[in-house]
């Protein structure tokens, strides 16, 4: 999808161009001459020679050339129509401001569906409708109707609320951040927003990008998509909706069909996309992120006036899991030489309240010497010493020797205004409160972890499994009008995709029962087969500890009586036999299917209490990498237990990666699988052995 | 304590008073008058006779009248012989701004010792040294020596840290939060922070009170004496040196023992404190806290202008635990009226991009009228119909008919200014930003149920219990010059607190142990008894499931013989005869004393992963209500089984209760009680018992 044009036009058509103040006719003309756009204009108004000073034509095709992009602001129930003038005369790239569709339920569903068709017949570009139009501050071009323009910079915004996107121009305005491009998405009806997102990786004047989406479109490969792009610059999204509440008001604000948060969640972080969790959040990163290189490691050195403002500082670093880089007694005898006694040479490096800028620099220039110092965080209290300006020239001429994140807390409001903006001009993000520069510093640090992962995939390559058997059973059990397996098929599910497992077989006789017993060897367990009989223990329907083929033989009648008093209504299916294992640590494998992303993975602790334990942690399968399942394994608790516990031997751990790997396997290739459970897995010194595998179909 | 005149004097001398303009002997003087002190000012000063116009005297003891501040700014090492002079001029309340003490160490060290001994000899009220000053907005009475006054409102802000002071003097400029008092704590020397926040709770021009702490002076009674003023108003509290690298620089910048997080967040929680976990949050309580009233329930209603905006919020009300108000259809049909059709008249309303302020007028009329709503969130953003202004009036002339919070959520940043500042500065918050609204809210609501709480202790009044048998029982082990007490004696201990234990004797000898197990009852169990044999089972020193007098003889001299064979050079106590007890739920009670607050107990999931499972609830022992061992207990996941997981009877929790409180007053009873481990008791359908219990002495 080439969509340069739609942001760097020659020529620009608006239709529904206005003389009318005030109108988004005439907003959106009004802004693209006040804020440069050098190209040529075309309004588009049926009733006007002239749009504000500019000739205008009656119709699209009366424009005597091919116009690049398209800016539509008419009422819903034209918009249509001029869709189809537009294809007709060649229109590759548009934006529909007008509201009307989707959004407004009823016959706006239908319009919004005929315009789908429309743009896809077409071949056009769309964004919209219901937007509230993009902006460009490099080309220039502002085809919004927004009542100022954003300060130009190197952060896109992608928006799914258009008010949101003016609330964000507006408070942009103090801020410090600045945009190369606003796009305002509106109802989505045309470019996914992943196009949009694939285009903005390769876009040179974006260094970042952040979203405010309320839902994702499917894509078939999203988690591939966006480990690609994640990888060229960082895509910093507030994914809304996010609780069960919030997904009805998105749904009922957009038409968006919510996936779960937990899969959202697990899609991003395998993806390698940032999650912001709020909307300051959002532009606090977009902030950092946007001005500061990313650091090279987890080491931090911090210089304040203020005690105080360290202590908070260290604080947050602790919980954020960075480091405090220790100077060594060298550079802390220079330090002494521009520290006065009282002030501290030890990280956070204490300047005193009374430290000029002078004192600032001087520091600067010796901890900057320190080549393993990976990030810079300087606070200033506004003392009646503090010299915020001239601090931050010494701030700036510092930044231009070293290559690495250089973070400045300004802790104060109006005292900083002057050094806030020409520390943010120049490439240095700041912040009022030492825990956000902290937390900004976190997710770059995370980020610059991301850029070196190996998305090395594990779960396609696998060769040694039985696929048709497999269709075979499930066929088997739809034609029966069974969802569910038994134990039996589930177990010869799992042998067929090389997941260990104890043998259990269906017998349908006594004797039969006595001889899978005798070839399993001994003892067995023998329980009621029937997708029908719930709790098998209380009703007598399960028999442990079977030593012998007599014993089976009997027990299989006892065990059909059992049921047949308890359930007269149920014919069983027989009686499975499995294989009493020794017991091992319990673990557990699982899939719920999410309607976006597909299966997800759980690992965790297993036994009767998971649900209680909630150990547990997810994956999607979908693009599963190796070190994923490493360290979905190592983020649980029993992984401590499998590591060999206070002594014990270690857990054949092995044997768990591959279950975790062959249930992902399986219910890729299976999409009708719509729930499955592998619990308990038990784990030997060597080997393991899945006790209960539960499978449902669709 | 009677901290009036600290800071409603009718006359302070400022000693160190200068003409030189930049001296903080200046700056104070200066901000005295220009901040309109209406009372007298005598300024001393050894050299001058007038003082910025206003008639200086050379020393206290020259003042014609007995003053009732003094503020002193000279340098450190002519404080101590000044403050004499105060004394024996009968100044009450002195506030001392030099530097140069405990926080420089060595000498400093030296001369804040000598400086606490003065003051108490002199009962003056001491601020200080090292402070920025005190400034109290309704006197008023700026006697620091920042270099601006902040807004004039009802928060009272306590800092230890005079930089942070500074910098939210400066922030609050454009904030909207108002303070009634300013405190500099600094090195704390005289006044406690405890009899400041008690007067503070007392003070009528205080209606919140938000500190910035690195550490909190000891107090026999610290959550009884919290409880009572966090009943009051509410106390926010930023307690810095949480983690453990930040303890450090706590240490070093102030030389405060800082005590462990985990004990301040319990004690915080148990004394109704709220605790702010960064800088913003501090403020942004602080902002809310003092000017909207307390919500009286949980259900909010929120108006927008913005889809996305309330999409945000309701994903941020869930993740509080906050409830979207349910209209009912009459309200629903009223509102219509009012809101265009593509507008939501569902929680969350959104009257749409276009909504004049008369809308949101009319919108908020219908809202009120619904009694169950108990507080509204109010969202603009920046639309070009937006008009916040006016907007902002309606909403004060709203509020002027109900009681209830009123929270606005101004999206923005310039063009909010002004609505911004009508709304603080008539009793309503504003915020930037959704979720911090919102978080505001859930922290009043949290509040409201505080003021609700029943403190009704439950650990002093236990009467059955033997203090004398657990003395001598511990004056025992400490002339047998141990630390660690027996299972036998601790099984004795806990006897007689009335803790229910397995019983477990010492036996002496083979005949002894037969004797005892049959008293016991068999089966029993037989362990080695020694402090010093770690790993008993390891070397064959415990032997289960002995059933008869024989075998129990016969036992004693087998495990005697291995632990010689094991351990040639101890000599053990003898061998211990435990009852074995049928297995129950699994629970565990501890203790660990911390330095500040004491005995904390811990409560959880008992059994050999409990540090792997940390399924754990701390409670402080001191002031222990039985509403709060309710809340321990069912704050953790063990409860669920407790209560009855998946159809199994539920266990007896009132022994669990019992256990924690009587664990609880031994610990309070002895503090010579170091460590103490009850894992597992085992809880049954009627009664429990502990079949381990570990008690370590100092």
């Amino acid at each position: 999808m080439n969509l340069e044009k739609m942001f760097k036009p020659d020529s620009v058509a608006v239709i529904g161009a206005s003389n009318q103040k005030g109108k988004v006719g005439y907003l959106v003309i009004d802004n693209m001459v006040s804020d440069g756009y050098k190209g040529t204009i075309y309004p588009i108004n049926p009733k006007s020679d002239e749009i504000q000073g500019i000739k205008a034509y009656k119709s699209i095709k009366d424009v005597p050339e091919k116009v690049d992009l398209v800016v539509m602001s008419i009422p819903a129930a034209f918009v249509n129509e001029t869709v189809k003038e537009c294809g007709e005369s060649g229109v590759e790239n548009m934006v529909i401001i007008s509201a009307g569709f989707k959004e407004v339920g009823g016959k706006g569903i239908e319009l919004e569906e005929e315009l789908k068709s429309l743009v896809e017949e077409y071949e056009i570009n769309l964004i919209g409708p219901n937007s509230l139009g993009t902006s460009d501050s490099h080309t220039p071009l502002n085809s919004s109707f927004a009542q100022c323009m954003a300060p130009e910079g190197n952060v896109a915004f992608l928006s799914q609320s258009g008010a949101m996107m003016v609330a964000v121009i507006d408070w942009s305005l103090t801020s410090g951040i600045g945009f190369s491009k606003l796009i305002s998405l509106g109802n989505k009806a045309g470019v996914p927003e992943i196009e949009l997102m694939k285009y903005l990786a390769d876009d040179p004047e974006t260094s970042v990008v952040i979203a405010y989406l309320e839902s994702i479109a499917d894509d078939e490969d999203f988690i591939r998509s966006m480990r690609k792009i994640s990888m060229k610059k960082p895509f910093i999204i507030l994914k809304s909706g996010s609780s069960s509440a919030g997904a009805e008001a998105a749904s009922s604000h957009t038409g968006a069909l919510a996936g779960s948060d937990l899969a959202f969640d697990t899609a991003f972080d395998q993806s390698g996309l940032i999650r912001a969790e709020t909307m300051r959040e959002l532009f606090d990163l977009g902030l950092g992120f946007s001005k500061a290189p990313l650091p090279k490691g987890d080491k931090v050195a911090i210089i304040t006036n203020a005690g105080g403002g360290g202590v908070v500082t260290v604080d947050a670093m602790e919980k954020a899991g960075l480091e405090l880089f220790q100077f060594d007694n060298d550079t802390k005898k220079r330090l002494r030489d521009c520290i006065p006694d009282e002030g501290s040479v030890n990280n956070p490096i204490d300047v005193l309240g009374d430290a000029p800028a002078k004192r600032y620099e001087e520091t600067l220039d010796i901890v900057l010497e320190n080549d393993d110092v990976d990030s810079l965080v300087i606070m200033i209290c506004p003392t009646a010493s503090a010299q915020p300006e001239e601090t931050a020239e010494a701030i700036l001429d510092a930044k231009k020797r070293v290559d690495k994140p250089i973070i400045v807390v300004n802790m104060g409001g109006p005292t900083f205004e002057s050094a806030n903006k020409v520390l943010n001009e120049n490439g240095v993000p700041t912040y009022v409160f030492p825990e956000t520069a902290i937390h900004v510093l976190k997710e770059m640090t995370d980020y610059s972890k991301i850029l070196e992962r190996n998305y090395e995939e594990c779960v396609d390559n696998i060769s040694d499994i039985d696929k048709n058997k497999v269709s075979e059973i499930f066929k088997k059990v739809k034609d029966s009008g069974r969802c569910a397996l038994l134990g039996s098929e589930a177990y010869a599910v799992a042998e067929a995709y090389g997941i260990s497992a104890a043998p259990i077989k269906l017998a349908e006789s006594p004797e039969e029962a006595g001889k899978l017993a005798e070839e399993m060897e001994f003892p067995v367990v023998l329980k009621i087969a029937s997708d029908k009989i719930l709790h098998k223990s209380d009703i007598g329907g399960v028999k442990v500890g079977i030593e012998t083929k007599e014993e089976a033989e009997k027990t299989f009648n006892e065990i059909i009586e059992n049921a047949k008093k308890a359930h007269p209504d149920i014919t069983p299916d027989g009686v499975e036999v499995q294989k009493m294992m020794p017991s091992g640590k319990e673990v557990l494998v699982g899939m719920i299917r999410d309607k976006q992303f597909g299966p997800m993975i759980a690992f965790g602790m297993g036994g009767i209490y998971v649900n209680l334990i909630e150990d547990v942690s997810f994956k999607l399968a979908k693009g599963l990498t190796c070190d994923e399942i490493d360290q979905q394994i190592s983020s649980t608790k029993v992984a401590t237990l499998l590591e060999g516990y206070r002594g014990e031997a270690p857990s054949d751990i092995n044997e768990v990666k591959e279950a975790i790997k062959r249930v992902a396997k399986l219910t890729l290739d299976f999409p009708e699988i719509s729930e499955l459970d592998v619990n308990p897995i038990f784990v030997y010194e060597e080997g393991s052995s899945a006790l209960d595998v539960k499978i449902t179909l669709d």
